[in-house]
């Protein structure tokens, strides 16, 4: 395999977004005086609404929308759901950049270090610039550049996320790994011609996850246990 | 000033491209047995027909294009003019990737460094993403994402490149400062109410030069010697 970069995704596969969003909320619940809110119950239902935000940009309903805002739209509706009263706009605004301000898993700085000394890194996330910028300089990621749902148009799975994300690097599908604890992300990206590496996150959903606790050896090339794993098996 | 993020100029401000596109090309030569040809002379000539080549783009005229392939028509044009021959096209692309070989001014990698402690960096080049992907990993430079023309799908200094990039990192032209060697630059910056910042760069075009050799008091905010000498003007 002749790889010359590596892809991430970034939600689940680089930093843990579920005890990340609770516990940020919680304690900025706790300084507003908001009580009686289960938040990662919160998180979850926040995440729920991801999906289906960015399927109406990917069937063509809606015209490219930024992660940012879909966020948002999905916070406002979550707010009204639960009830949540006397929240200022910048208070809003604060909570829905919760997910500029998510830590990694702890294996994932010390791997992306090692894969970057041979190849360039960069995540194909469906977050947004900003999003990717502010999350990357807050938990120290070394990301070469930033690709992925903003610079590439599209959302993933969609094809050209992966494609346009590869030649914005001037390389062939064929050179670039997309590494994801997702194997549905793995198989869209194979699908275009990508290698594909996958990493277990078998706590990004707490306890009891049942999904993505293996990879699926008909979309993945390189199994690895985390990007420490993942930079050896690369040789990095 | 409440500055979040510095965006920079690249071709001049960060990277002596004179100096590294002649230097690089004679070595070629050399081994490829070419002679008779004054590979600074080369450069120049090849750098005057950059602004043409994206006021094709500029005027609307032809759809957005990348600088590689800009460039590669350049080369093409004067690969014929120099009655250069016996280049296969692995050669050829080889020559064209100059621009991806470019090393930076002396003190562009310590500033870059300790101004990217205080602010987000990126470059707003006319590069494309691979360019500029490239010649940062050769040559150290940390930036913290790529912007420029092909993420805001516009060349500078159309306005759109510098308002695209600042809405790209979420952040208001106010907050963002445009830093560039080149007055015209930082003009076109400042009309869409961004941040400016100087830095000299005497030997850009060599002996002789006689443009951009003081920053002009209309357009630049803050002057400075180098790098270094703007990361302390900026607290950084």
């Amino acid at each position: 395999m002749d790889i010359r970069a590596c892809l991430f995704d970034v939600f689940g596969t680089v930093v843990d977004w579920r005890t990340s969003v609770s516990r940020d909320l919680a304690g900025f619940a706790k300084q507003k005086g908001i009580t009686g809110i289960d938040w990662l119950e919160f998180a979850v239902e926040w995440r729920k609404l991801y999906q289906p935000s960015m399927d109406e940009v990917r069937s063509g309903r809606r015209a490219f929308t930024i992660l940012d805002v879909l966020h948002r739209e999905s916070l406002d509706k979550l707010i009204s759901r639960y009830g949540i009263r006397g929240l200022s706009e910048a208070d809003i605004e604060h909570m829905n950049r919760v997910w500029h301000r998510l830590d990694p898993w702890p294996d994932a700085v010390q791997g992306l270090t090692r894969l970057k000394s041979k190849f360039i890194i960069a995540p194909c996330s469906n977050g947004n610039i900003a999003l990717m910028v502010n999350l990357a300089k807050r938990a120290g990621l070394p990301w070469d550049c930033i690709l992925g749902a903003e610079t590439a148009r599209a959302y993933k799975p969609m094809p050209d996320a992966y494609l346009n994300s590869c030649r914005q690097l001037g390389l062939a599908p064929a050179a670039v790994m997309m590494v994801a604890a997702h194997n549905n992300d793995l198989k869209a990206a194979k699908a275009q011609g990508l290698k594909t590496g996958f990493v277990a996150r078998p706590a990004e959903h707490g306890p009891g996850q049942t999904t993505d606790l293996a990879p699926d050896p008909a979309c993945v090339d390189v199994p690895a246990r985390d990007f420490v794993d993942l930079a050896a098996r690369l040789g990095a």
